[in-house]
Order: C-alpha cells, then structure tokens, then sequence
C-alpha cells in the first residue's frame, strides 16, 4: 500500500498485505479437522486440513531445496487431488507463481506454454507423464519433472518422486512477507487462435476473488460444505472453490482422473457433496447415465455450472428428476473467474425461478460490466440491447502475461468476446461469442439459444450451431446436431420442434447430423474446427425449408 | 497499487483501487428496486435504492457547494434513517470523510470529536438539535449545521435545511478517482480513560470488511433479507450493516429514533426484517417486554448480538420462547468491527450448537488472532490459557487518530484490551476486560462469567460484577445486582444459586442491590462508574459468606 501518497487524509488502518499465506494459515489453524478426500476409482484417500498444511510446509521446503525462489514459477500437470492442492497453496505462499498446465492442449501448445512462462519445475501425476512426454524434448526451461505417485515415468527421463522429496524435507520456516501485487499463479487461455495467453493473479485478486466467492449471494460456501470441484484445477483455477473452501473449512472431495459419468456418480453417492462446480458437458453426461443407472444425487444443496451456455432442458431434467438446483455462473480465465452468477432475484414467484437461474447471470458485487456496440459506445441494460460485455475490477485482468494484445482493452476494460444484453436488474444473456455471432440480413441470430431449443428436443444429445455463408442473406444458420444413441432424428422434426420457440427467420434451413460436436482442450464446444469441417466440405448438410 | 515495486513477478491483474463508490453503484444500479423503510413511530417512509442513489448524488453535490472537498470531515448526529444512510454513501464516494458522532457523548467529550477531527459540517436530526446545542459553543471548527427534518433548530443558530440543500443541488457528476488507503470514515472509541480517540477507516478497508460480512459463514447477507440495524449508525459503522447490505440489494428496516421495547416490538412485526444487529441490552429490554404483551418475532432468521457479552439466558430464552437464533459476535470500533462470530462448528449435535453460539464467536477468515500473556508471549489455543487478545489484519486498525498511543499496539498487532482463551478451533471465549480483570489469591476470576450466571437467575434483569479490594485475598469480587420489578432477591439466594456454576472460590460475598447498572455513551455496563461509586463508598454492601 503506498499510505500516504496523494491521500488527503489517510487512514489509520494496519498496511496489512492481502496474501494466500493468511487464507492457507486461517484453513490450517482454524479447519484443522476438516478433510481433503481423494478418489482414486475403487478407494478414497483422506487428510485433514492439519495434516495437508503440514505437508504444504514441506513442499516449500522441498522446493526451495530445488532452488526454487519468489517470482519462479512451478507448473502442475495434475487431475484434482490432494497433492494438486497442496501445490495450490505452498507455491504462492513461498512467493513463488503457479502455472496450471492445461493436459488437454496439444503438445506444441503446452511446449509454448510451459516455455513462454519458463516454468523450473513442473509436477505431474504418474498417470499423465505420457502426455507431458510428448512435449519433453521441446521444453527448455524446465529443470525438474517431480511425479506424483510411483507409476512408470521413464519417458520423462530422470525425475524426481514427490512423496520423496516430502519425506526428505523440512517445513519452510515463515512464509515471506511479499507484496499484495505480487503473482501468485497464471494460466494460458485456451487460445482460439494465435498461441495461448497468460493471466497472472496476484495475492490481492486472488484474496478479493475468495472473499467474493464466498459471499453468501454468490457461491456462498459454508463450513459445512462439501466441496466437488470437477472443474479441472488447471482451469480458470478451478473457479476459484480451492482457496474459498480452505478459507472457509469446507472438506473437499477431489475426483482425480475419474471424470466419467459412472464412476463419478458412484464418488457422489459415496461421499456425498453439497456443492459442486463443472462445466455443462459433465453434468449432461451423468444426466444421461442416470437414465439407465441409479444415480444418488441427493446430497447436494447447489451445482454450480458454467464454461458454457448451460441448456435449460439441462437444469430442468435435473431438477425434476434429481431435486436438484443447477445455477449457471459465468466467468473466464482473464476474470479470475466469477463474474456473474444467476441466483434468482428477489420477489420472484418459485415457478419464474427457473427463468432466472438458466440466464448466464448477475453481475456480482466487486466486478462492473457493461456492453458496448461496435464503436464502443455504451448500450442501455433494457433487456434488448445487444453489445460486447466488458468488465473491469480489482480481479479482472488488465493484460497479458508479456504480450502486447490491446485489441482485448478498451479504456481500462476487459473486452470479453461475449456478446449479450443485460436486464435492467443486472442479469446478464449471453447470445454469442463474439467470433460466432450470425449475422443473417443484417440482424443477429443467437446461436446460443437455436442450441439451447434445438437441445430440448428429446432425441438430440449435443447440438452446436455456427454460421454459413448465405448468397441472399449474407448470413444463415447451420446446425450440427449429435443424436441420442440409438435414435434418428430428421432435419424436419427439428424444425417443427423449433417452430413456436424461436423467431421463425431463425429457423435453420442447413443441417449437419454429425457422430460428435469437436471439443476443446477445455471442453467448450469448438466452432473453429467446425466453420473449418464446413469450409473444406467435410460436413454432409441436408437442407429443408 | 504499487505494481512493480520489489515484486518479483508482476500480476496482469488491473489496478483496481477498491472504493466505496463501486458498493454505491452496484446496489444503486443493480438492486434499485431493494427499499429503505425508515420508521417514524407510527408510520414508516419508503424509498427504493434507485430513489436514495439520486438523493446521494444530489447530496454530494450540494456538499461540494459548501465547500467539502476530499479529506475534508463530515459529521453525523442522527439516527438510523434514510439520511443517515445517504451520507454514508454520499461523503466517501466524493472523497471526503464521514465522521459518525455518538449522540450519547457528554457535550465536552463531544466538542473534543468534532474539533479533533475537525469537521466542517455536521448533518444533525432535528430531534437531537438539542443534544448537539449543549456543545455549540466549543465547536471551533463546524461551519455549516445541516438539520435533517422541519423541527425547531434555534438552538443551534443559523443551519442549513436537508432538503433544502438536497432541492437545489445538482448530481455530483463522476466520483473522483481515489487511492484505496484514502480516509473513507472514521469513529471515535468512547474512551474509557482520557479522551475518546479516533479510528479511520480507508475505503479499501470498507470494502474489505463488506466483503467479509457478506460471507456466507460471517453474517451471510442475501438479497431476499430485510435488515434491521438496531445497532446505531454512530456505533463501529452499525457492525458494517450498512454498506454490506446496500452490496447485496437487501431492503433496510430502519428503526429511527425508536429503541424502546415497545415502538421496536410494533416495527418488527410490521416490517418483518429478516437479520437484526444489536446490543443484549436492546434485545434483553425486548425480552422483558414480551413477557406481557404479544410479540411477534417469527420473520427473523438471525440475530446477530454483540458488543458486549450476551447472556446464554438470554439466548436461550429467544429461542425456547420465539424460535429467534441469536448468534454472539465479537468486535470493537478499532476493528471494523468485525472480528469473530459464533456460528456453531460442523459435526456438532444440534443440542450442543448452544454451547458455541454463546461463545464469544470463532475468528473470521480474513484477521489473525492470538492470545498473549503478561509478558507479550503468545499463548496456546487450548482453551485453557488465558491472555490478552491481539489482532492484526486489513481491516483492523494500527493507530489512532492524531494520536500516538503505542501501548495499544504490539510489533504490529492491536491489543484489544479483551481477555480470554482460544479453543483450538479458532472459537474464542472473552474473560474480561483486561481492566476489568479480578484477581483473587494470584489467580483470576472471570467477572464476565459471573454476570452470566448471576442473570441466569430468573429474578435478576441484570448484574455488573467489579473487583473489590481484600485484604486477605489481594481482591474479591463485588456483584452489583437489579432485581427484576417488584420481585425481592436476596444475597444467600443468589450463592446458592451459582453453587454448582461457578468455581466455589469464585461465589462473591460482596452484593450490592442497585437500580440500575450505568452505562457507558454506546450502552456497554460502565464499571469504572461502578467502581468509582465503591470507592466513594456510594454503594450499599450486603457481605454473605
């Protein structure tokens, strides 16, 4: 803090520096019993929060040993465990930068990655040292591969093992007094084109987005939560639930590698979360299987969704079925990630909830947003007009990570690449990114909602829509559409089933059924593999009007 | 933000400076429809937020045209209303700083306030234009009185109307850009020995502390609660109530001038306020008044209690009789206030959730806490060492005011001057003041406990315990006992009723039967009175033994 400065008054408050060492100090201290469960497929390893913090002490300590000091960074190429955790904590609160490494990006993609954040040490499961060796040889600045587990990690050369360096290691003594500024771990975007972008939080927004994710109108953790981030911990810091849990003493229950449907619905009825986050392809899956399977769903009290548009036939299925409440957030790796979560608003009748809770979200306290048109002029919140969403905040990033892109700023926003409108209350709909916006005759078509129509239909499991060229129109829809296993579905039916839901010129007249909608690393659907399938004349379109 | 400097690693965050006028602006823009019901006896006036953010735009611009700059004072001489609300808003969003008076200051501790801080306004109620008349003619630094409200002003000369002022002035146009340590707000403690001594609250520590209220843990704000700070405006910020609600969009139930049983029973069954703050005086004299009329009490969902120790009776007697859950907090004007709640730990049975929330309160995430001894070591959390209470964080304070006391501070810690044990789970039980300590034979005696268990006693309405000087014993304790109207109690009663509650050294021989216990200008027991009375020999002893 620079009191004093330019203050015409200052205040007499301490100049205490906001840092993940007091959040992992409050968890160790104060949640001393609560508990990290670990699956591991057939069986749960267990710790409590004094056990993980005496570890954490260790692994500073080891990797200081390494040579590691503030400002290095330490990459993790981890499922969500226990040890991914204690990574999370021991890195910054040595003063040290966090590099989660998403597992799911290309080799060539994680080499520049891994290279442009010059990372000295990364630490990867067993089972995924397959995956980091395919990168190995391009990497040039890492100068310790530590495994967790005993698994083969020959194709990684000489490594050392993490349990070992634990055991041989001394607790670091005091962690260092750093400043609030400081970084305090990164992340790559996904990178839709060009090379992947780093985010680097600092102590301050990562403490500010803790405080924030744990307001009771946001996420709202409580002590007695149990925690399921199945949000991978290498993306968008697992929306921020590994810092706000331990600050709040909520136990964890950390799926590892087991992300499928069968075996993670057997971990909940296991162990019985109350909260959950993950992106909507996840909960689609156990949706599904719970068809066909007893699914015990019972123990939760909220699901968290995002990373995508969350279909309302999602929620609904899952309400109805299951009891239970599905809430859509909405956020991105540059906004640390909580930027809007759609917990319904006051003096809402029960039967309206639904329409409030399957919008992308209000904004919440700590981040302003607006939408702008073209020329960056601000639009008005009324419910219709449609811009690019910007925020700005203290957890919000105003750059990347030793890059020059200004094209993502304006006048000290964030310009999202989400286009939408925002009602007047704050909730804001995101239409479209911005990069597949449909522009047919000049007006714009939300492909996120043709999705969401298109995906209430009982025999559809997964529909994507993007845009193609159009001599008339300019513009016009084309939706690839992923039928239920087992089941036709016809271009026809589907136009009926759309007739009455959407606006009738929104009606596709170009269809595409397709074995499965292209995916990226982290699970969105990927519209640029797609416009190219399109583009080479890879997909076979059936057209009816 | 001082990015850069000595880090070694910079973040990509944007350099967000946290201000007061980002919480204005979210709950006027997003929750402009949430209401602010202000009591007037026998009728309540509403306005939406939408309606007070006008107001307090208009009411910055009107103090700018008196000249109020930033870091120039603003006092408050008022209750909680609608006003007082929008100069809480208007004053720091435009850089200057509110000064809350306590109304109950005697006229030279009150004049010493206001010229010490030096305020150049002072918004006052008419109905209180009297009170602040008393110290008129000390005040050497008061260029404007502002009354809000029609009534007579005579008593304070020339003043200027609210809304008058508020009639003619423009909007403030933008607020001004501020550094985060900028002076926001600032209190004067009411000072126990010397003259009262002020706290200054920052912007970024406001915002901090808002943050933290809203956990879902702490107070847990949600948009659907309507809240009633029966704690005053001039007292600790009213816990911080005021900005962690308009953050969330909940309705305020504001109770005006109206804190006795009766006004206060009438207005909570009118309004239904969902969350309530306030002394165990306000909520024991509601107790006593439903005793023998109806009282209904059903809209709450949680009381929260503090500034000074409540009751278990007391609790208990809410929930046995009206099904209110009281929980204990713990804080003071140096810390924001807030800096432990007692809301009972997980994996307790519900018949023991009792025995935690009459603790003193567990330790918020967000402020570290020790106990210390005599000597300034730090003391186990065991629940049996006994020192004073030190704290360090964000929102805590680390000087006074023009002021360089270092005794209440200790290599960066605030001494509370509260003493007490830990648990090992963070939860804290307060002993004593330190000043108010007994010490019997070497070894201490818990005055706090004591009047806990005395008021346990159905005909006691309240109990000060003091230490009396003995010559055999170095000090015993003195119980200065109100029975309750019209019933008879007697000192033998009395021991025999603790027999069994207290340690049997720890039963007083010394009784005083009095009317009323006094109390200090915030309604705390004030036994430096008490004492001062022994000691003149102005209290009647009955000794039993």
């Amino acid at each position: 803090m620079s009191s004093g400065t330019g203050n015409p008054m200052a205040s007499t408050m301490q100049p205490h520096q906001l840092a993940i060492a007091d959040i992992f100090r409050h968890g160790k201290r104060v949640h001393a019993g609560s508990e990290v469960a670990t699956f591991e497929g057939e069986s749960t390893r267990r710790a409590t929060f004094a056990e993980v913090g005496e570890r954490v002490e260790r692994l500073a300590g080891a990797l200081s040993g390494l040579g590691i000091r503030p400002g290095d960074r330490v990459g993790t190429f981890s499922w969500n465990t226990q040890e991914h955790l204690e990574v999370y904590m021991a890195v910054p609160c040595m003063g040290a930068v966090l590099h989660t490494l998403n597992i799911r990006l290309f080799p060539e993609q994680l080499a520049y990655v891994v290279n442009h954040a010059a990372d000295r040490v990364v630490i990867v499961d067993d089972s995924l040292v397959p995956l980091l060796a395919r990168a190995k040889e391009e990497l040039t600045t890492v100068e310790h591969f530590v495994v967790v587990g005993e698994g083969d990690a020959s194709g990684l050369g000489d490594v050392l093992r993490y349990e070992g360096l634990l055991a041989g290691a001394e607790a670091s003594p005091e962690w260092p007094s750093l400043d609030e500024a400081a970084a305090a771990a990164m992340c790559y975007t996904s990178g839709t084109t060009g090379h992947p972008k780093g985010v680097v939080y600092s102590h301050r927004s990562t403490y500010l987005h803790s405080l924030a994710a744990c307001a009771a109108s946001s996420i709202g953790l409580l002590e007695t939560d149990r925690v399921l981030p199945v949000v991978p911990m290498f993306h968008a810091m697992a929306w921020g639930l590994p810092y706000a849990a331990w600050m709040t003493g909520c136990d964890f229950v950390m799926p590892g590698r087991f992300l499928q449907a069968e075996p993670l619905a057997r971990l909940i009825a296991d162990e019985r979360p109350t909260i959950a986050g993950a992106v909507p392809t996840i909960w689609n899956d156990l949706l599904h299987h719970a068809e066909d399977h007893e699914v015990d769903l019972s123990s939760f009290r909220l699901v968290v969704c995002g990373g995508s548009a969350v279909p309302r036939s999602l929620m609904e299925a899952f309400e109805e079925r299951h009891g239970v409440e599905i809430v859509q957030a909405w956020g991105m790796t540059e906004t640390s990630p909580l930027g809007a979560i759609a917990r319904p608003p006051k003096g809402v009748a029960p039967e309206e909830e639904m329409d409030w809770r399957a919008r992308t979200g209000r904004v919440v306290a700590g981040v302003a947003l607006r939408i702008v048109d073209d020329g960056g002029s601000e639009l008005p919140w009324d419910g219709e007009a449609v811009g690019e969403i910007e925020v700005r905040g203290p957890w919000i990033t105003g750059s990347y990570y030793g890059d020059d892109d200004s094209e993502k700023f304006h006048d000290g926003w964030l310009r999202t690449g989400d286009v939408g409108t925002v009602e007047p209350n704050g909730f804001v709909q995101i239409t479209d990114r911005a990069k597949d916006v449909i522009k047919s005759g000049g007006e714009w078509i939300s492909s996120v909602e043709l999705e969401n129509e298109i995906m209430a239909h009982d025999s559809v499991l997964e529909a994507a829509v993007i845009g193609a060229e159009d001599e008339k129109w300019g513009e016009r829809p084309l939706a690839c559409v992923v039928a239920k296993p087992g089941v036709e579905i016809s271009a026809a039916q589907l136009r009926d089933h759309l007739d009455g839901r959407v606006a009738k010129w929104w009606i596709p007249e170009r269809w595409a059924f397709v074995d499965q909608v292209p995916r990226t690393s982290v699970g969105k659907f990927d519209k640029k593999v797609l416009r190219a399938r399109h583009e080479d004349g890879d997909l076979e379109i059936v057209v009816e009007s």
